[in-house]
């Protein structure tokens, strides 16, 4: 399924799906009673819990979890604002799909299927400093790229993007989503140095400046400073919200796709986990705006949908210990003193 | 193998090997030609080539990974210092051995074997307050009943504990090893009140006071205020080093075990990694004084080896990426402008 009009898109955002309270007092009423000291499993409860309240069922499981990674192309790259050629979107899509990247092996190891999802990547978004990423027909079919991918069923989503450039636009989302000067925003995104950070700075500067007087609603801030593959991750987290899927985002750029739609309502994220903090500088700040605390930290900044794939082997962890435990009463082991 | 003498363990600490430099430097130049901008997979990328030191080899993997959890009784427990009856130490054994621990549950998503080795529970050790926790014939057959769990071609060894009580054991341990108040040292454990922390405190006390003439070698430290569990991690740590196999070691207790030999000389740990941080406040300190730096920080507070389990999931990631992952020039990507 996917939304006929923005204006339908925007009325999946406002009648956002709640999670099960019966499923989650069920889940939380299950880890009081398995075999350990009540809390002692920390994170791992908390995950257990929200996964049952939004699976609706007291023991959620990951029968199928689908790792979706969005690539597009950006035309604000002309302005040298990455360490690689644009070229590089394509040849890594095609190093997806023949099995040789990063989210191939992490999507493997927490056993997620890989679907890989390039956007007109011949058709590079407008430079942003001077005219709209998109056009609104070119939105709407990048958001609903994404939502179409969000199969029913599903017990999780865990998303992730490739677009040589978008930290760049994903400096520039922030920006308009939360406020602050461009250079709060902008990091060395896959390793550019101090002349880079400069040339994005300045870009993202002029592209505030450009979009400044635009209405600040979150589609219009996609459409104008976002990307295809960026918008894509926002048709998808609404599309899973519907469906009540819960979701893993990744990194900076993944998150900075949902943050226009926060910074609206910050319950929009209630169905999603932040897999991790990634090492660009903005993520952290950007993770306190949306009020998500990362499940993990670990130094990543390769996006991809690598940290939220890591993160995924922790949720499967947390369900495991949430259904595979004895309660004190079935193991007959002393509660307390 | 085992330790024919204390003074036997002494050399083998003495002795300690070192990781093999060549495939360090091999996994390091593979990292770098991976398809991924230098550095960006983070804590990944160190795991993988520490293990590939450790494992001797450029690509490690883990075919035979061990959950090792040791357990023991302690009689400081008559001092009322924990939040469960002795008996739960018996009772949770079972409880490992019938598949319904976290612990069971955790290394089953992790792809560990577990082995639970129980250590005399029907003879607690001495109440520490008042006379050594072992003899000398006790603290060596704990020691060797750790080394001798460890076994030749495990590709990793992660380690666990059970045993009530063992908290205030470890409280002692890091006072006398690395200094500092019973106090500093002291904490909630499976979850005491303010009460049961002020008895943790004073018995803690007591005991370092009790002691204080005593000499400070590791062994002794061990013996006198450590646990039949405790010195099986310590023998087991020492062992795996002896044959070059990577550990993974669990919270404070677990870090705890290994925290007197760690104080008289650091590159003890060099094969070990800490799994986690958990919640119990000492142990943030003693990783600190240890310089360990966790790879995850989930609020855990279990034991059992339950947040070293989970970062074996972390390490399994990391050595997927690794070893599978295509090289820039493989992929026909551009490695950068």
């Amino acid at each position: 399924m996917t939304f006929p009009s923005i204006a339908s898109f925007e009325d999946a955002l406002a009648a956002a799906r709640a999670p099960d309270g019966a499923a989650t007092t069920a889940a939380r009423a299950r880890q009081a009673a398995l075999t350990k000291p009540a809390g002692s499993l920390g994170r791992l409860e908390e995950i257990a819990i929200f996964f049952a309240g939004w699976q609706r069922r007291e023991r959620p499981r990951i029968d199928r979890g689908s790792m979706i990674v969005f690539a597009g192309n950006h035309g604000v790259t002309i302005h040298g604002v990455s360490a690689f050629p644009a070229s590089v979107t394509g040849q890594m899509v095609a190093n997806f799909r023949a099995g040789g990247a990063a989210i191939n092996a992490l999507s493997g190891a927490a056993g997620l299927e890989l679907k890989v999802v390039a956007l007109d990547l011949d058709r590079p978004t407008a430079d942003f400093t001077i005219a709209p990423a998109m056009d609104d027909a070119e939105c709407l079919a990048a958001l609903n790229a994404g939502a179409g991918v969000v199969e029913e069923g599903l017990d999780l989503v865990v998303l992730g993007e490739m677009g040589i450039g978008n930290s760049t636009a994903a400096a520039a989302l922030c920006a308009r989503s939360f406020g602050g000067s461009a250079a709060d925003w902008v990091g060395p995104g896959t390793g550019v140095d101090a002349g880079g950070i400069a040339r994005k700075t300045g870009v993202v500067t002029q592209a505030l400046a450009f979009h400044g007087a635009a209405p600040n609603s979150a589609v219009e801030t996609l459409r104008r400073v976002g990307g295809r593959e960026i918008a894509a991750i926002a048709g998808a987290v609404v599309r899973a919200r519907q469906l009540g899927i819960p979701v893993l985002l990744d990194g900076f750029i993944c998150c900075s796709a949902v943050a226009p739609l926060a910074a609206d309502n910050r319950a929009i994220t209630a169905h999603c986990l932040a897999g991790h903090c990634s090492a660009e500088p903005g993520h952290a700040r950007l993770l306190d705006r949306m009020g998500l605390d990362p499940i993990l930290s670990l130094g990543m900044r390769l996006g991809e949908g690598s940290g939220a794939a890591v993160a995924a082997g922790i949720v499967r962890a947390a369900l495991a210990a949430h259904g595979e435990m004895a309660t004190f009463e079935e193991a007959a082991v002393a509660a307390s003193l």
